[in-house]
């Protein structure tokens, strides 16, 4: 039974107030039934993927963005590490350097746009240029306000050169933050994941949801559309991710193409 | 005396007729004078090159874009090859890798954007996609006509983190075309730019003119201006292009940055 995706698709022009939106949610399954599920949701994902890197006329560009704790790179590895890496790769974005700083916002990640019949994942994105840029003001409102439209403009190009774009906010609460920084903190072993200038960002809390708000709004199209998916319960949240992937890799339909041979001309047991 | 530029400079908007255009011009002068005012041209555009190299906010992207032998290699030598190479570089775009093909038509030429302080010179560009493909029609006219739009936000995207881009067809006859094309066979050390392809292209004139002028109508905006110089007497064009590079470069004014220290503190005499 799939999920009703359309629970977490922010549809054109609409506004979003995250506020109101589930950061913890389970859908009514158990973990159970939610593992088997992603399992077969897995499953078909592979096939499509298959098709698609045959096809080689498509591709996939799958944004994640999500407050610090909010579970990208566990929704990464869980979502697709069990697909094919020879048709996925992975673009983590950091603070830019100094070389992409000397370039328009989109440079850096233009250059990581996926080739046809591969699934690219941004873990981290061009995104971050309204987002950490706007809270903290690097930027004069005006410049940020035309990078919502340099953004679409540029998603649109992807779009009519066959990449179909996604884009994922996995949506926790500042509570459930606070938890799991509590818990890196506990963990010897999860101390690697603490940077304390995280306690800086988390007390512009609010400036980021109205950020996060701003840009979701400004760039849900039909052709690059945004998911707000509660991130909380992880298994229910890879279960969603999933469904987002299969439900992509579906809409785009990628076909095996024809063989540039005849088959009949090479009979199985003749050939030698 | 500068010269006129805005007969040259194609006007937002405004169609263009390439038929009317000339492209055999002296402006009047002799050689020797247009040689004399190349030269304080290229002088007084090395100045503003180094201001722009110290300044690192803005940069210049100059496109060439011509027919067969209408001269952007010799142009390009002309102009920029007096220019400090340390802030200019060439990027020169021939048929599509099959790695370039797998993505959209902006991507290769994104890469070579220019940084912050640099001119970068184009010979050919996006505009061959707009340009060759249409005359062969290796594109469905709908995804020809997005592309004028792509342009023109690629371009905008550009300006808007400080690159001017000025982009520049040299206009020559189809007459001086035939005569160049059999300069180049008469002479066995020009051979090596004869290719017998050129012949066919060369029998679909009339199509790639219809091709400029609606490229060049779509495309030029003020931040992105179309400059269509008369290209067959060479010194006269290489006074033109030295006059639209030093007019760009003044148009963008670089200053020198503030020093990031206080010269009253280091006497030259007194360090040691």
């Amino acid at each position: 039974m799939p999920l009703d995706l359309d629970r977490y698709r922010i549809a054109p022009g609409v506004p979003v107030r995250l506020g109101e939106r589930a950061t913890d949610d389970d859908g009514g399954l158990t973990e159970d039934e939610a593992e088997d599920q992603l399992d077969d949701n897995i499953d078909r994902a592979r096939d499509l993927q298959e098709a698609l890197y045959a096809e080689r006329e498509q591709s996939v560009l799958f944004v994640f963005q999500a407050m610090d704790a909010g579970g990208k790179d566990s929704t990464t590895e869980s979502v697709f590490g069990p697909m094919n890496p020879q048709g996925v790769r992975v673009a983590s974005f950091k603070a830019p350097t100094e070389e992409e700083l000397r370039h328009d916002f989109l440079w850096r990640v233009h250059k990581k746009a996926p080739e046809k019949g591969m699934i690219r994942v941004f873990n981290r994105s061009h995104y971050e240029d309204v987002l950490i840029v706007r809270v903290h003001g690097w930027a004069e409102a005006d410049v940020i306000e035309r990078r919502y439209e340099h953004i679409r403009n540029f998603e649109a190009l992807l779009a009519d050169a066959g990449t179909r774009v996604v884009k994922v906010m996995l949506n926790i609460s500042k509570d459930y933050q606070l938890e799991r920084f509590r818990r890196r903190l506990r963990r010897p072993d999860k101390h690697w994941k603490f940077n304390p200038g995280d306690l800086d960002e988390r007390k512009l809390w609010d400036d980021y949801m109205d950020a996060f708000e701003v840009a979701i709004e400004q760039t849900s199209t039909e052709d690059a559309p945004w998911y707000v998916v509660p991130a909380e319960t992880r298994w229910y949240r890879d279960l969603v991710v999933s469904e987002i992937l299969l439900d992509t890799l579906e809409s785009i339909d990628p076909q095996y193409p024809e063989p540039d041979f005849d088959p009949d001309e090479y009979p199985p047991d003749s050939i030698s």
